[in-house]
């Protein structure tokens, strides 16, 4: 198998952690061109998919999106488990893990790509034909972000990690979701005092180097 | 258990879908209010979550997101597997599903929020302060639903269903957003015949009457 990657995006990064976290290492092949916010064509061309994390199994199955890539692993190595024990905790993970997603990573990524002349054309990640960038998006992008950072303080006020006691794959998504905001210069508020608490905490795991 | 839900929105639908093909049945309160757009301020009140569908367990906790409550239940009932039985099936549904769910349906939401005066000033669920529409987004939503449809027709050329051989919660997530892109009026082309033979299929199953 192989993880096909982008060294400097924060969706391949997930994954990188996650597997720090599992103690599982596999060939990876960095497919983005230097400075410039594409992919290789050779990558374009042969994977409809389009975007990284791509994960590409020996029978040549491929597996796109960060999570669905985890999800492969957790089912193979269970242990320790990164998305639940049981019924309960593992759809208490998979809901913070998608607000991490959808209100937090979306967000920021909505201010990035329509602010940067390197994605011209190409607002949204993955797509073949053009989608031209939105100037009103760069607002509601930070708007968003800043929107987010406020619930995730109030969850990290009654919890030690984002979903509840342990750590999880919705931790690795908001850790890559801050650090992202930050790289932006859409740094966490002062005020969120339980984002700032919790972001050191998961920082100083081994895998946040990842 | 509860599970709070609007009979109109695509959301609760995936997960009544998910609840009958699996045969559970569970008390559901239905908390929109009719010809609005809006959810019960009640609910606003008591749910921090802000969206429907969400499931609240005996002890109180609530778990929102569609997905996370259909995860929820495939860890409590996994037969017939609606998310895969292997570790390769687990991660080919959860892409296709989460492509559906971020290509498709996120893309007639895109359209369907930004054109409506019911949603001026939240242009995105579940936030409780003002989002305002964009209208650039009202095209841009049309653009991504149609090359949606143009990926989804490709896959299932070569696939029965959009996750491979199986009925799957890649196809719950595919139908909802196909029948609410009708609602929109943003009908399936006639050329993808894929996806029309696919609908067929799926339409016919007792459980998209839900």
């Amino acid at each position: 198998m192989k993880l096909y990657e982008w060294g400097a995006a924060p969706n391949p990064r997930r994954v990188r952690i996650y597997l720090a976290e599992k103690g599982i290492e596999i060939p990876t092949e960095d497919v983005g061109v230097p400075n410039s916010g594409d992919l290789k064509p050779e990558f374009l061309a042969a994977h409809p998919h389009r975007r990284v994390p791509l994960l590409e199994l020996d029978d040549g199955t491929c597996i796109g999106e960060a999570m669905a890539i985890c999800r492969y692993f957790e089912a193979l190595h269970p242990d320790p488990p990164l998305m639940g024990h049981d019924s309960k905790e593992i759809g208490v993970i998979d809901m913070w893990e998608r607000i991490a997603e959808f209100e937090g990573l979306h967000a920021v990524s909505e201010n990035f790509r329509n602010s940067r002349r390197t994605f011209t054309d190409r607002a949204l990640a993955g797509y073949e034909k053009a989608l031209a960038q939105i100037p009103a998006l760069i607002e509601r992008g930070e708007t968003r972000t800043m929107m987010f950072f406020d619930r995730i303080d109030a969850q990290l006020a009654d919890n030690e990690y984002v979903a509840g006691d342990s750590y999880s794959t919705a931790d690795i998504t908001t850790l890559c979701t801050v650090d992202f905001a930050i790289f932006c210069k859409l740094p966490v508020p002062d005020g969120c005092t339980n984002i700032k608490r919790w972001h050191e905490t998961v920082s100083a795991r081994p895998s946040a180097r990842a």
